[in-house]
């Protein structure tokens, strides 16, 4: 906090509100636009599906304005939770009334936080993490556990260690093209894990808003599709990778015996998602062809990565990084530097990346770095990466 | 909650999840299409700027699409949050960074709810209260406390009462055309009441969600532009009632201490507030005559309430009512029945309205229904009003 809190007081849990460096150095690159950016995680905008788009906004405007711009239903707009269950999911319990649209997934995991945090909760996360789900769970202050992830998936070892010394509650996971690793547990291991989480009757947050960003066109299973404890189930699934941040729209598959709980948590946050939103993305998920897009998105994701590969070999041999087999990140390690410094001379250079202790509940990871590759064009990534080259051997000579 | 809950767990806070009676009589009517309803708090969509709407849609498709489909800060869009200060705030020091926007006023509510409010936290509310504040405050588990509501305010004796005789923290207040009553309080009592509040040093929630609602276009000073402690004070507001609720989108003007800490709470509940619908009303703003589209409401909006008022005149004489100054509601006394067994006979006979039970932290209001007047056209009252009044007969006889 920048500013002194007036001395009268705030409640207990803000001392755990976490702010996002992300954020901070978004916002850097916003007021400074020198800076090349690896750092965010930005769609690119030639991915928004903007003609079609177009004549979905004229058509809502002409047939479906009273409802669009009338409050809606807590749990969401109907339509658009039929097209979820029909086209995004694969478990079999789930059906339109176990899918509450949200604000974004961001929105479920706060809503998740607010059902089952306490003081006493022991929750585990993998290590690196999704940093806004910290930001989510934070001031509900949990205990935090944390177990190593490797490019296939949680080390299997330090699992079984953690469970067998602590009553895990509840395991947030991110098993496809995870934010920040982009690692992806294999169906091995989601079978493995799910059979574990069965036993141990652990409630499982499996967080999959990049399901559908495999290079190649690959959908995984989800780990909870191996679950036989669905009632202990929760799975969020977004749009904004798939269509457009900007409606900031997402889902919860809920089961049956949270469902009553789930929606007036809901209504208390925010009495109901953003009904114009909900309505054009029904509408355009109505007329466009779904697949054809996720294909464009892939092949456009995959020839990003294999430029930033290539970049790096070229420019950077030092670095190591294992291939991703789809989502929007490259997660880098930097030998023999100091994250913090490398952090600093690279925006002193005009450049920024994301430096890994950020996602790191246990500060492992100290020297990698998330590089991000949707969002800047080929050109500025040379460039880009060629101002870290130097950065780094400036350190390291 | 219908179902019961897995045996694992959920968190304490839980047990304190308030559903809304409004929420489950809408569900209701939207079922039956039959039901007359005076229940829901709906803005009339004939009110909806729709014209201007569709031109300006098409605008931010051809002019502002990347910004308005890609991820925003998590303050707001800053040419809405400018507009904000010029338009619709009289607080001297609110600037646009002071603005964060949100989803709808009750986010706001949500967000203060954590930022403030522990089990060791008095919180002062009206009685009878806005619904939806109990539902964002109560799974915070404050302690609560209530003041009795005349037509022009709290009743000066017992707020004075209770704050001698208790340490109150926060009191959350919606001075204008209040939901559900529609009391307003008075000029005197906003400055003598914005005194006590600085004597106290009372941290004030102020929610204008209703401000511009007022049947002659007048506009009443923010009690909280009577304080002089600025840095104990928070004012929400909304575009629900004077846009439209569908775009989910409201503001708090959030004073400087605590600014850093409301962005960051705000970014972990849902990153940031849907972009595309802030651009889409930041346009509106900036083409649309505001101060003709507001009179216009005003207008509907009392011509609506006076025939809500003769036909309860006409065939309800039995019932009391203090006339509002504006708002969508009117707080009506039903004397000498049980107000649960004048709505079940009401629905039983095809017309809905809330109990004021339903808004009462200390259960007072027990006679008295919220009847909503600005959604039925005048036939539909006509009718809605002759099947309460058989209703209330059949008990009374």
């Amino acid at each position: 906090m920048e500013t002194e809190l007036p001395s009268i007081f705030s409640a207990k849990r803000t001392s755990f509100v976490r702010t996002s460096v992300i954020r901070e150095i978004l916002k850097l690159t916003v007021k400074n636009s020198d800076i090349l950016s690896f750092a965010g995680g930005l769609p690119n905008p030639n991915l928004f599906p903007r003609e079609i788009l177009s004549s979905v906004m004229e058509s809502v405007i002409h047939e479906n304005l009273s409802t669009a711009l009338q409050y809606g239903d807590s749990s969401g707009y109907a339509a658009l939770r039929f097209q979820i269950i029909e086209k995004l999911t694969d478990v079999s319990w789930a059906k339109s009334d176990s899918t509450i649209i949200t604000h974004g997934s961001q929105q479920g995991l706060d809503i998740l936080g607010k059902m089952f945090m306490d003081s006493d909760t022991n929750v585990l996360l993998e290590d690196p993490v999704y940093l806004g789900a910290l930001q989510a769970f934070s001031p509900y202050q949990p205990n935090f556990f944390s177990v190593p992830m490797e490019p296939d998936g949680p080390n299997l070892y330090w699992l079984e260690e953690i469970l067998s010394q602590n009553k895990i509650h509840v395991f947030y996971a991110n098993p496809s093209y995870q934010n920040p690793s982009t690692y992806t547990w294999s169906l091995e291991k989601r079978k493995q894990i799910a059979k574990i989480l069965d036993d141990k009757e652990i409630l499982f947050i499996e967080d999959e808003a990049y399901r559908y960003l495999d290079f190649d066109g690959k959908v995984y299973p989800s780990v909870s599709s191996f679950r036989n404890k669905k009632e202990l189930t929760f799975i969020l699934g977004s749009f904004s990778k798939v269509i457009s941040p900007g409606f900031r729209l997402g889902w919860v598959l809920v089961p049956d015996p949270y469902l009553s709980l789930f929606t007036a948590v809901k209504q208390g946050n925010d009495l109901n998602s953003n009904q114009f939103s909900q309505v054009v993305i029904s509408k355009l998920l109505e007329v466009m062809d779904f697949k054809t897009h996720l294909q464009a998105i892939q092949s456009f994701y995959q020839e990003k990565k294999e430029n930033l590969v290539s970049l790096l070999n070229k420019h950077l041999p030092e670095v190591r990084f294992s291939l991703p087999e789809g989502g929007m990140f490259l997660w880098v390690e930097y030998p023999k530097v100091s994250s913090k410094e490398l952090m600093e001379r690279c925006i002193a250079s005009g450049v920024a990346m994301v430096p890994g202790t950020e996602f790191s509940p246990a500060s492992l990871s100290s020297s990698f770095f998330r590089m991000n590759f949707s969002f800047l064009d080929n050109n500025q990534m040379e460039i880009g990466v060629k101002r870290i080259a130097k950065a780094y051997r400036d350190i390291n000579t």
